[in-house]
């Protein structure tokens, strides 16, 4: 577990530091950490007090770490994605105004989907997508919208691997999920009743860039039982999805000027 | 610019590769970001590269570099301080819909003030928190709130500092000040017109945690000629700031929860 010279391997070890926590893991203890992170121990012990002292991890009175607040303020510098879900957000809470429980804003991330933002009714049902969060692209509609529009090499590899089944009506076979991805780009429209949570369906649309090309995916999770027509949801995503187009085409414009 | 041994020389260097990138400088050229982060190009190079096989960086077409969406990921693991922005904003958008203009939440990190969210009116005037942004804490009335509530000692160590001047209007004296802090202490509001833009009016009040102590201030931004008058602005924060409390003490909640 020695330094490299190049320094590599003190980086691999701050990533996996900061990679063992997760929503369901906020905070560890040393032992712990360093059992996610697989440092020994006493590695993990000097790490952590170095990136404690960057402020990258924060120690609670009662010892358990945390990521901390310093490595917020460097990731706000990576104005691209955060300022993407920022400029979003009003026109997602337009859209949630109009069609009620869980609207967001996913990314395309190696083979995951992404979520950026997401803007949920008070009373809103069950989602499993949590900001920061990823999940399978094949069972989201988000997911399906982003992947649709990739070359077809990178759909078809996507394709070849071994596809995880959600609940009883997630799409597997890849002959039933090429046809689905087909419709998709036709439509600019994906829906999935039940393929990530038995009770809701997911929806979404594209979201092109500046230029034109799909940057970004909007959903919205809504109760199947309660939902509004398909037809109403992908009015009201599109409607989304054009208006934050125009906001950061907007927001580049003035980037610009700066 | 060897490594030491111990690696802290790597967290250093990549801290600093990090903080090169403001808002001013979204995007940097090798040869800049190496400056910034004074590092030799060479190292720079190396550490960078690095850096965007972990995502940490990301390499423009054009070849400039930017914070990379990783960045983002490993942060939002930080739940603390990402979700008291996002816990608060449903709360802050209802205070902006009553008093306009733009809304934001901080808190105090070193000496500064650093802005978590901002929720800001379509037509909202001039305003320079950003969010992940930070300010000189005496300019703005969320740093006064938030200094108010430091111990002594802690304020007296400010006050001692070289304190900037934004506009003609900001406090230096730290006489003045003191009192300012005072009063801010024993109404639970602070109003500083024109302190920090000269059109504007910077108001905050303290935020509760679920422990009661003050964990955050809830300010306004408001244009000082169309502002509504300082005690509605006051009851708008104050409601806002408790709605704030409550929603953490249910997110709390639901966290032992899980």
């Amino acid at each position: 577990m020695a330094n490299s010279p190049s320094g590599d391997s003190v980086l691999d070890r701050i990533v996996r530091v900061l990679s063992a926590f997760d929503p369901q893991h906020p905070d560890l203890t040393l032992s712990s950490l360093a059992a996610r992170a697989d440092l020994p121990t006493s590695t993990a012990y000097r790490l952590v007090d170095d990136m404690i002292g960057h402020d990258l991890l924060h120690r609670d009175p009662d010892g358990r770490i945390r990521v901390g607040v310093g490595m917020w303020e460097l990731a706000n510098r990576a104005s691209d994605t955060m300022s993407m879900g920022r400029i979003a957000r009003p026109h997602m809470l337009a859209v949630n105004a109009q069609i009620g429980q869980h609207v967001q804003l996913a990314i395309m991330r190696e083979s995951d989907v992404l979520f950026l933002e997401r803007v949920s009714a008070p009373q809103a049902g069950p989602n499993i997508a949590h900001v920061g969060g990823r999940l399978p692209t094949h069972a989201s509609a988000a997911g399906l919208i982003l992947l649709a529009q990739q070359p077809e090499h990178v759909r078809e590899s996507y394709l070849r691997r071994d596809l995880a089944r959600m609940t009883s009506s997630t799409i597997t076979d890849p002959v039933v999920l090429r046809g689905v991805l087909d419709e998709a780009r036709r439509t600019g429209f994906a829906r999935l009743p039940g393929h990530m949570v038995a009770s809701s369906t997911s929806c979404a649309v594209p979201i092109a860039g500046p230029t034109g090309e799909v940057v970004a995916a909007l959903g919205a999770v809504v109760d199947t039982e309660t939902a509004p027509p398909d037809q109403r949801i992908h009015e009201a995503l599109a409607a989304g999805a054009r208006a934050i187009r125009l906001a950061l085409r907007r927001a580049q414009a003035a980037e610009a000027e700066d």
